[in-house]
């Protein structure tokens, strides 16, 4: 079944100990676009400037993402620099260039309005907020960051009360509840709304807190080289999505097989600068790196 | 079969935002001798005052822990204080005293020198080698920390050269080798001898990196109520040798139980103050913890 995702899209310069990139293709929707491809049809919402490369466009038309919503806009793409320590796990980021991505104002086409799967990337929650309004889905999901908790508690707050699921990162679900304790937290959490709060805990692996009493939790993938995690959070929550889509449901089970596989997807946008690694991925590269992530934390 | 285990014996005064303990038994070598007990006969060599209660002495008889080696010298007994912050995973320690811990030499017993399993807490490496001297062993565990890996680095070699197994904290891992990626770290250290390295990752559990190519990775039990963490990566360690010594062997499939147990004896030792819960924990209760940790990452 389709998935909506709605977010940004953007062009990357990221620097790691393993070299840097430039005008990559980045943007939450798009690894998340890429990831979830591999599992299920996918429609992107999102806009880009004038500027954007006609072979980005390509890459996301090969792996069949549906780009109606992909508003073309005058001005320059949303642009973001980083760079990563040696301790890859903490980065700096060097400028954040909004350009297009300042006055958009989400529109959903026909051909995305009713996918029942909806993935709401790390935007302004009154963003979110007005994608809902345009939407009929069974379950939404929804990403957010530091900043909004910060400026925009109470949409974020509008936001939450009206979705099944969030994907957070720890110290953000600590920051959002004030609660140090990871389990208190995601219920603190879940008392805001989403009935499953998905906890990231980047290299240590994720939470999955199901309202129906199911804890379920998985060791990342120990990579031994890290090119650039940039994106892996969104990879894991299209390999996430990808998979409730690709089976139909939210089962507990489902849920389960789910995170694997975004721990899977996760670990393919880590090996490489920017999407190459995660798009290029086959099926079965998928399914041996799931196989090598059941063994893993078997006993 | 036997495991002796060397280290610190003392009494604890804890502050955790769950109240606060005073005069508790404590020390690495009791928490690790407590978990063990659990699984195979221990004999605990280490050293206490004068001021010793007799109370500890029988909590430690009646879990069946060979007391041969407890040294008691004139003077008092080792004392750690500590305070942990509101975030559990964060602690100050507010006071030590060595006190007859500061010229202890470990003096094992026959009873305990010819034990298979030997496990060397976290004391200072000459000590660590002192006792290397004195037994002979089919496998050895050892501890450390990063007050060792500063001031002590040349014996610290020396004992990583001559054990089996390390369990090692992430942050020690990555400061003994300077390699920030973990999987490095892991092997770099087995480059120094061990051919299996735990990483401890506290609340987020462990990997066990074995040179037999295998690679083990578990995530800690989600705990809703971290009473007082003390002791509980001595407490991993006393589970993960427990099996290890009731098998019999270091295969793999022992080494991923052993871990699996290690996680097990390490949450309940943080659902108390000092080692009450760990000390009670019944054979039924470790097993269902086991089946419930099993279940908390299958998919």
């Amino acid at each position: 079944m389709k998935i909506t995702v709605v977010g940004s899209v953007g062009l990357d310069h990221v620097e790691t100990p393993a070299g840097q990139r430039s005008d990559s293709l980045g943007g939450a929707a798009t690894y998340f676009a890429i990831a979830a491809s591999h599992f299920a049809p996918v429609e992107l919402v999102g806009i880009v400037g004038e500027d954007f490369p006609e072979h980005h466009v390509d890459l996301l038309l090969s792996k069949g993402i549906g780009l109606e919503g992909l508003e073309r806009a005058p001005g320059k793409t949303f642009r973001w620099s980083g760079r990563y320590h040696l301790d890859i796990n903490e980065r700096d980021t060097l400028d954040t260039q909004l350009n297009v991505f300042e006055h958009f104002h989400p529109q959903v086409p026909e051909a995305a309005r009713d996918a029942p799967y909806l993935f709401l990337a790390n935007i302004h929650p009154g963003l979110q907020l007005e994608v809902l309004e345009q939407t009929r889905h069974e379950f939404v999901a929804m990403d957010t960051m530091n900043l909004w908790i910060d400026t925009s508690l109470d949409a974020l707050k509008q936001v939450l009360a009206r979705v099944d699921a969030i994907l957070i990162n720890d110290g953000e679900a600590r920051q959002l509840t004030g609660q140090p304790n990871l389990v208190r937290a995601a219920k603190a959490v879940q008392a805001l709304g989403p009935r499953v709060v998905i906890i990231k805990k980047g290299e240590h692996g994720a939470i999955v807190f199901n309202r129906d009493q199911d804890v379920f939790a998985l060791p990342a993938l120990p990579l031994e080289e890290v090119v650039d995690p940039t994106g892996a959070g969104d990879s894991f929550a299209g390999g996430f999505m990808g998979v409730i889509a690709r089976e139909g449901n939210t089962e507990v089970e489902t849920l389960r097989m789910a995170a694997a596989y975004g721990t899977v997807t996760a670990s393919f946008a880590c090996e490489s600068f920017g999407l190459d690694r995660i798009a290029q991925a086959s099926r079965d590269e998928l399914d041996k790196r799931l196989a090598y992530l059941r063994r893993l934390c078997a006993f």
